[in-house]
């Protein structure tokens, strides 16, 4: 009976609702949520709960009874410390009206994408990349056209070759998540530059995914970002959030940025998918910008020590490849011999109790990589390296 | 300049988004919303916070660190007592996982949407009915079908023929909003049964909105719900709401409840726009659902309060004309002379300092009214209604 009862539910659903792909995270999260003792390395958040000062600008709100609707773009307040912490750290004057809260980074690329593409478009995402880029497209009833990058000796590469053929009279967008999530690329300024001369020449909009901006390991403040090279006609569109910088990934709030000409497009987006975020929680978001730097380097420091184990204790094992990442805080590597890292994400749960994502989540190119996520203590990492030798070392057997 | 680029801009958007219609509610909002000493009665909330022993449950989760990403459904405590309240107001017992937690009923509206109509589909909306339907439904490529109802001797009628005329090959689904927002009407079991009838002959799936079922003024528990008249196999989506029973309208979070065979299909809807619910919103959620019946009730009988007031005043200036809603918590009301009330409620705003939503909002068959929400305190309401008689005594001229 259930059985013939779902096929006939399902059958009358719209075909892109379907077919929307489980994200192979997910299964594996699903698969070993429970267990004991498990050293959780596979989705993208670090092991710090939110900062006090921030949670209390939360509750202090909340017992002033800030429950009512608010702005659907976002109080003016959070809007105005978007501009002045976009300014201080990118050494960029802006309104505060390019800014529009969303209830997550995720429901910042969602409406990203439904004011870009829908039936019949393309929009370009280079992989390995976040599984919900190509979700969110195919959702919207557009086609996600991957352009493979490639891990050469110098690290990973977009080939901009290979990014141009991609592109066809349906092609609407551009994705660029740099530093990348999940393999560490981080483009040049110069390759910046280059992507948006691209963009320019053919009409295009780039989606760009900044999100891991901070977490960089050359001592700088943050990475090259499109703000360096972009005029203010150029068509881009800033999809961010609070949840890496500040630890509030369970929080679910983010923003847009974009020119204030989007703005009331953007404000009916935001009014028919979830009609705006909770001010208590803006009042929260305003807390992480103006007093946060701080947690940011130190996340940032724990991050770098992080990543120095990983990277050390796996290339020790001599059985993975990787380029060590310049940025973002995940080690994405391969094991030798191993074609199906579902599998073996599913096997280092159940053998080594310790939780990665398989590189077959994140689209052509990632079948053969394992996605680590080392914002986390450095006992925890350490310990998870010495499981992943112990059975890495039998892998291929 | 910033004309053009503003024109350059949204010419590259897609129709659907750069077409979706601005709220008729917010524009008038925006219009008033810092004028000192107003009266807003023009959006769907009351004027009490959210109380404290649901806030609070909120700030005991932020102060232990449930501040991580967590299940896309839903925490299972909350899906759990999500099963208890309605089993306890409905008299039917049901599994937790019928119950998907969405980011507000908004979002749960979204969802239903995306998973039934897209490019080509119809929905059937009867009006005058809550904007955000037809909206949503545009801006997933689909057509809203208006079937308007009419105000009768005996109250709003919802003209079953004309229901049964509206449909095409192309309509996927037929929203019904019960109690209504914005006329108070409130379908019988028979009506829903017979709705569901033709439903179930046509193919057809419900968008049931019975988020106002508590706000009833007969002395039941609650309006009569589909799920007095549903079998198991019936195509329903109810879409719900924490906003209107447990005054956390600005909070944003609501719940899809629905067949368990589309919990995938749901889960990776989720997934693919916000990603979840904070869990300390949630614990929320809990408070309120296991916790709160005293708090409705109080609210419940101040609506009805607020209900004796308005209808007695209004009807008292003589230049009205409205049936008496039986549930949800609005005023929906023609003034006599008067065709265009998107100008008369800017007016209000300004002449009698008093928030009222256009009928013109609200679809074919809206266009002669207003919506008052009588949510609030008896002074308030008592003043307003003391505004309101002033300046549409003069309304025509």
């Amino acid at each position: 009976m259930q059985t013939d009862n779902a096929t006939d539910f399902l059958s009358t659903l719209r075909r892109e609702a379907r077919e929307a792909p489980e994200s192979g995270i997910v299964e594996v999260v699903n698969h070993g949520r429970t267990r004991p003792g498990l050293i959780p390395l596979w989705v993208g958040e670090g092991d710090l709960a939110t900062p006090s000062f921030i949670s209390e600008a939360a509750t202090r709100s909340l017992a002033a009874g800030e429950t009512f609707y608010t702005w659907q773009r976002g109080v003016p307040e959070l809007r105005e410390a978007l501009a002045r912490y976009i300014g201080r750290v990118y050494g960029r004057t802006c309104s505060h009206e390019r800014f529009f809260v969303t209830g997550s980074g995720m429901q910042a690329l969602q409406i990203a994408v439904r004011m870009l593409a829908g039936d019949g478009d393309e929009v370009i995402v280079p992989t390995p990349g976040w599984p919900n880029f190509a979700a969110a497209i195919g959702i919207a009833g557009a086609r996600p056209v991957a352009v493979p990058m490639s891990l050469q000796p110098s690290g990973w590469f977009l080939d901009l070759d290979r990014l141009t053929a991609a592109i066809t009279p349906r092609t609407k967008a551009i994705v660029v998540n740099s530093p990348s999530n999940p393999t560490g690329w981080t483009a040049t300024q110069d390759e910046l530059a280059a992507i948006l001369a691209i963009a320019r020449k053919h009409g295009l909009w780039i989606i760009a995914d900044e999100i891991y901006g901070r977490f960089v390991y050359d001592g700088s403040v943050r990475a090259p970002s499109f703000r360096d090279v972009m005029e203010e006609r150029d068509r881009i569109l800033f999809v961010q959030t609070f949840s890496k910088n500040w630890a509030m990934t369970g929080w679910r709030i983010g923003w847009l940025e974009a020119d204030p000409a989007l703005g009331d497009v953007i404000e009916n987006l935001i009014q028919y998918s979830t009609s705006g975020v909770a001010t208590f929680m803006q009042r929260a978001g305003i807390a992480a910008l103006d007093h946060g730097e701080g947690f940011v380097a130190h996340q940032i420091e724990r991050a770098r020590r992080g990543r120095d184990i990983v990277c050390r204790g796996l290339a020790a094992t001599g059985r993975v490849r990787f380029a060590e990442p310049a940025g973002a805080f995940y080690l994405f590597f391969s094991v030798d011999g191993v074609a199906d890292t579902r599998r073996l994400a599913i096997r280092l749960v159940d053998e080594a109790n310790v939780g990665l994502a398989p590189g077959t989540a994140f689209g052509e190119g990632g079948e053969r990589y394992l996605r680590l996520c080392f914002a986390r203590k450095a006992e925890d990492l350490e310990e998870a390296v010495r499981r992943l030798a112990g059975v890495l070392g039998r892998a291929a057997a």
